[in-house]
């Protein structure tokens, strides 16, 4: 598993993730329902181990569209992203640190 | 610079970079001042270059530390993300994709 140098470039990587998907097709600043389902797919394997897909996948989708326009916006890709750190949080949060900094 | 394989693992990160520099001293589940400075110091050199340490650092520690309890929880941790996300945003959403994904 990649070790990261810093906590600022697994930001940057966030960041750069949305833009890079949002760029693929449609409007360059968010993104359309085939956009998010290849980036789910695609950058989040938990998913998959976690039986996130077809119907349950698209249910997902459509909760990320909270506004529902049918595009993902910054806003809305960030607050998944909250809501995703903070399973992970309550997940490792008494696990022993897996990445010491050597 | 490290190309990440997902998604996935930058937001792992994030969670792996505050629950390892919150068991340093006292409270295992909160940043103290000591810890979030070393924290910000260490894992976002781009503070270095924008000039924010002495009293200007010490006023960031202060606006994270939303409810003025003298700790950061991990919710104030991700405000403060998630505002970081938006300025980089912002910064770079019109340049080019740096990392394209080979």
């Amino acid at each position: 598993m990649t070790q990261f140098q810093t906590l600022e470039q697994a930001l940057g990587e966030v960041v750069c993730t949305f833009q890079r998907y949002c760029r693929k097709e449609g409007d360059r600043n968010t993104l359309s329902k085939d956009e998010l389902r290849s980036l789910l797919q695609t950058e989040l394997p938990s998913l998959q181990t976690l039986q996130i897909k077809g119907q349950a996948l698209e249910e997902m989708l459509t909760l990320l569209d909270t506004d529902r326009d049918g595009e993902v916006t910054f806003e809305e890709y960030i607050r998944f992203v909250a809501a995703a750190f903070t399973f992970f949080h309550l997940q490792f949060r008494d696990a022993p640190v897996v990445q010491p900094r050597v």
